[in-house]
């Protein structure tokens, strides 16, 4: 049972850096657009979630942010009509590389134009355009959503009155451009890629499986693994035969995330997305950060960092909400302790609830 | 033109977790045993180093720590007999899984037994035997160097009057256990690799540049690359085909140690050195490290670590040289505001060269 609409764009659909003929973008909803329209709020997603942020009557499988979004939650449904869209470029309903290109009738694979978050921001818009809303009360996201909702508010500034972004950035650092572009290497150099040409069938899920493994090292923190790991063993014994399989419990873990990511996710639409994370920068049309954020028109903005990220380091979002300062009237910094890193948003729910819900 | 020297040793060689019937010990010396044979000095290396630590008259080449040994440097060779063995394990000239063991006349590969840093340090005793050194002055390394001398000292109470410790642990925690488990799993997957039995002309380089490329991103620190490298580009404009190529002048950086790195080491002796390390535990025979650090016996030891240094943090040391507190009477804890991380000991020479210098 799936919650999931989506809008199919009359073309041409005008990219940063090439453009589609007419994509398809997926959506699912919550609560109801009360009648003066002011009352919605948009989520992006980070690179891999789909647009199931919560259950719902459609579809009461748990979503990815349960805990956030829902009657009586931080993101009230009863309160506000939130809507999450599945990224541009993604593979859960919204056109990306792994769909088929209606002009040629064949899979895009690299023949997709190259993503940027201001093209993910534009297809949010889109589907605002055909729900009719005009304003929003926010538009927010974590992660690669935060850094799209930043592109959403310089794009369209006054289409959102409020704008939250957590464990993002106004641009890349180096260091986490380098943990994603030896990533998109890991994938690129299994065989089984094909130079994007790879079988549905037979994915390259060892490229994959790596991947998401340095993605789980970069998401959570090392102290976090100290107090939860420690140094213990998965197997009563040392392995005989030879010391490279899985004997400590950190390795048991890596390989339990890495198993249920495989087959998941489409190897081109990871590329793509992660690529577009690196491109971000909210600096682009001004030099700096500061005057890159002129375009910005926002009544309040509350930007949330996590002490132990260090894919996205606290220090990132501090940057941007000094930024954001100069153009907002109402901004809130908060940094939290929490000790699990970026993935934080996700799993440290007693510090996330009452940060965001403080924002309604 | 190679200073190296070569011992081999009588059979059968006991390791921790196996044995080898006669191994080889590569080593070099600068400077003079004095008649009392009270100034050696032994230093362990990390993963990849060999045991030409520096320059001289026999190999005028510059060695891996150029700064730091020879005459009127930190370790003066003109004071001081100093000794730098290859590990075991190693493919410079010490016996390690690409050696041709002498029982089977074939290359040993994963026949070879479970390397701990135990067995390292033993083989270095070996040496010392055969030098007719008696007892050192220091026995000293960084990184796996580090555990290494201290699996040293905790094997050969009073062997060595002095330690030095630096960027290394008493045993390593679980976030660097996964970052070297990862790069073990990117060699074992590819399928160069062939189960260890790759042929010597086509080894997994793709695994082992990927190996590497996570090993630099490991060695230094986020805040380093953001100074030195910001958002650069490596290309005056964006490629044209697809958008995974190198673009970011730090993607250049990466790509550049891993072409330099491939062909030079062994993948099987990569994947034993690297396991060690994990294994490694000064607190195996006492359940604490306080206890585990209880057969030392050394009358002085300093211990340096680095602020910005993630995948052995500063917190390990100071942990280190709390536990050898309690029975080492002369210690010294000296954390280094140095920015490149790991790394900071082969390239911050300003802040190594007086810290190192200090104790000799």
């Amino acid at each position: 049972m799936s919650a999931l609409k989506t809008i199919t764009l009359e073309g041409p659909f005008t990219m940063k850096r090439g453009q589609l003929s007419s994509p398809t973008i997926a959506f699912e909803t919550w609560g109801t657009l009360d009648t003066a329209r002011q009352n919605a709020v948009l989520i992006f997603t980070g690179l891999s979630p789909s647009a199931h942020v919560a259950s719902s009557s459609a579809d009461p499988s748990p979503g990815w942010w349960e805990d956030m979004v829902g009657p009586g939650k931080p993101i009230d449904s009863n309160r506000y009509f939130v809507i999450c869209v599945n990224s541009l470029g993604s593979c859960f309903g919204s056109t990306g590389p792994a769909s088929i290109d209606p002009e040629t009738g064949k899979h895009y694979r690299l023949n997709f134009p190259v993503l940027c978050l201001e093209d993910v921001a534009k297809a949010g818009a889109a589907v605002l355009d055909h729900l009719n809303v005009e304003q929003l009360h926010t538009v927010m996201g974590a992660s690669m959503g935060g850094m799209t909702a930043l592109a959403f508010a310089l794009l369209y500034p006054g289409r959102a009155r409020g704008m939250i972004s957590i464990s993002a950035a106004g641009r890349s650092r180096p260091f986490s451009i380098a943990i994603r572009s030896l990533q998109r290497e890991m994938i690129r150099r299994d065989d089984a890629w094909q130079n994007g040409n790879y079988d549905f069938d037979t994915p390259p899920d060892t490229g994959m499986r790596l991947a998401r493994k340095l993605g789980m090292i970069s998401y959570r923190s090392a102290s976090e693994w100290t107090e939860r790991f420690g140094r213990e063993r998965a197997l009563d014994e040392a392995p005989r035969e030879h010391p490279f399989g899985l004997d400590f419990e950190v390795e048991v873990y890596l390989e339990a995330h890495a198993n249920k990511f495989i087959g998941t996710f489409d190897a081109n639409c990871y590329l793509y997305l992660s690529r577009a994370m690196d491109l971000f920068d909210a600096a682009d049309q001004g030099g700096s950060l500061r005057e890159g954020l002129r375009p910005i028109s926002l009544e309040r903005a509350l930007v949330i960092g996590v002490e132990s990220d260090f894919l996205f380091p606290v220090e990132q979002q501090e940057e941007l909400a000094e930024g954001l300062s100069h153009y907002v009237d109402d901004i809130q910094f908060r940094p939290l302790a929490s000790i699990q890193g970026h993935d934080s948003f996700l799993v440290d729910m007693d510090r996330f609830r009452p940060a965001v819900a403080s924002f309604f």
